[in-house]
């Protein structure tokens, strides 16, 4: 089985009535239901103002892929959770950032770089499989349309991506590396750049079908007690 | 001084009214017109009527970057050709395929995919920068805009290349990796997709720019007699 | 179910007494003994004196992963045979090329590049992981001592490979790039060095547990009935 | 005219006898003597004691590339430090890091790995070079042969390299990815192994030379007046 936490900041669908419409469970709510059904995975929600931010050290051990969304409070997520995750994924949990999280404290502690990009709002976005015998893109199709999408465009700050499997296309007139592989220590990383909060994108089913099977191939075959040390030869 | 050969089909510009009024002097005999200025290079051309297709020994042993255009007549370079192109490419020339060049012959050897992609006639284009600190995006913007230009899609089968430094996205609905790089033996190769015939695109100042910076990067720092062989060790 | 087809050219185990001896069923028939517990997987043996050199078109459509092994008689592989064979592999069919098969006509043709190395008859090898997370080094330990291998040493003229998963010490004096992965059309290829015909490396249980694994890794997601094509776009 | 700074903790060579006598003028001194000849650039020094730790803001605005060797020190480095000097690396500053500069804050920091190795004092090392035509490697042996080095081995905990250029060997049993680039926002990144304190190899002519041509390789192209930054499209 595959323990998968769904981490939400969870504050527009809090406070934003529009979004509330779209997401009344909370994005974290609506990707659960469209994990539950894999009998593969154990699937939990955390978000930042649980206990520990939700990102405890029992929560993060008992995790193998920890999914994360987050946009309008990347900076409150402290320091020493952004140490404990990050120890977590060099120990070998994956980690799946979704949308926004592209500006996470976290996930930029792992790329090392910027990871800033050009958007606009109110976009409709194709979808294009670039590796097709990736196991992420194992029954997913060419080209997916999404009608309604946040614009992400190049150039995105990142380090040269291990696979690119992924790229869009905007109408506005962008191209983006939407869909990006990293490995960090002992943990499998998958960026995905789809899933504006004003939009109900994640029940797309090629959109949820990209999400399940990113998280079985980030599911760690090793998973460390600490993240490996220097180590002296006899 | 950088020895570059420029290597045509030269079928289209002799054939086809329209493209004869486009390039009167053949795309060769522009793109010769646009690096002749650049005082570290020598320049000449070739096409495939010359003896030896245009590519015989003494010409290849005489050139450290070579420019390929081909389309219409990709299956006339004969397997002696390829061999002797091949050949020089592993011990440090440096290729520049333009273009319809992705279904050469010679390049899709060097790459050992199908360089498959999708085509459609006459698009607009947005050429994106995506590693803007590389050598062959030196004094390049951020974004190109060509008003018309084949559109040239993804699915494209080729290896991961070494560097992406180009992306492209077509008004018509499609995403390309469009300057991409890759090293063979000892001879550094750059793909650039735009360039049909159709349209005056090398005249492009920015374009221009791209490939006198590309035949800068694929110059060899070593060229061998021959490719390397296996060897023994005492 | 997987199927496997063990591909030799079975030449040396039947003409030199003392590789008769060191595998008398043959390397393939040894790799067999060795694959024939595993559940998912069906396998079966061909060599180079059957009919359309054992990797006729039905035995082909009927493999998902082929094992290649061959050293005396690479050149006896025919163009027929060696476009089957790129052809099945671009439409999904994986590919373990072992030890010397670096220098078989495939193999180069896949890669594009010389493939030559340096080597030296008799020598020790220590195998280190270097992707420990990646899914071929699953339960494989940091380091393998192999007593008995031929050394093979950089450079190794190949392109950058996706993955570089086992790097080889050589005790005589020597690093190589062991294990490596690379994408090409729509099939998986991993090259692993050890195999040399005069020890019986293939029944070292790490050694087998790592062709098994890769086994798994190269197994196609998508199997298509023939290589891409260009797509004009409607 | 490249401007190259080099940094240095500046411990050992003056605390421990052994290494003041291998490096009386400092390994920064000893660097900065083999760099002088070079007309292209210019050269200065600074260290940990000196104000703003050797890299306040006018320095790092003032370099083109930064060459760092730390080991005891190495958090002693402060979190503003380790600020700053990633802020010009995403603005297109080059860092050479040195040896035990595997473990610095910044490297780390640039990775996002732990960046961790095995190691052995008092070894002997045999250098390869694995991708000969890559600008690092201009007029530099296949193999390079240190008497007296520290032993690096892998596993090395870094992200996949865009290059591994050099690959070493050493006599107690261990191969070390030791010449690796990077890129990290518009900076150019090389980590080179060679440079235990106890010998003096940095005037081993080869070395010498493998240092010149990375700052050469690392020195932008473009420098930005501050990292780059989310882009809202009008």
């Amino acid at each position: 089985m595959i323990r998968v936490t769904i981490w939400n900041e969870y504050e527009h669908e809090r406070n934003i009535p529009g979004i509330m419409a779209v997401y009344p469970e909370g994005i974290h709510g609506a990707l659960k239901k469209n994990l539950d059904p894999e009998e593969d995975m154990i699937v939990r929600c955390s978000t930042l103002d649980d206990p520990e931010q939700g990102l405890s050290e029992e929560i993060l051990a008992d995790t193998d892929v920890l999914i994360w969304w987050s946009h309008a409070r990347q900076d409150d997520v402290t320091d020493k959770t952004v140490e404990r995750v990050i120890r977590h994924v060099h120990s070998g949990m994956g980690l799946i950032a979704l949308h926004s999280a592209h500006f996470s404290r976290v996930f930029r502690r792992l790329m090392g770089t910027p990871c800033t990009l050009s958007w606009k709002h109110g976009d409709r976005e194709k979808l294009f499989c670039v590796e097709p015998s990736h196991p992420i893109a194992k029954g997913i199709p060419a080209c997916i349309e999404l009608e309604d999408e946040e614009l992400y465009g190049e150039p995105f700050s990142i380090p040269k991506p291990d696979d690119v499997v992924f790229m869009g296309w905007f109408e506005g007139g962008a191209v983006f590396r939407s869909g990006c592989t990293f490995t960090r220590g002992y943990g499998r990383i998958f960026y995905f750049q789809p899933g504006h909060e004003e939009n109900r994108v994640y029940d797309h089913p090629d959109i949820r079908r990209i999400i399940v099977n990113s998280i079985r191939w980030a599911a760690p075959s090793v998973r460390l007690a600490a993240p490996p040390d220097n180590v002296e030869l006899g």
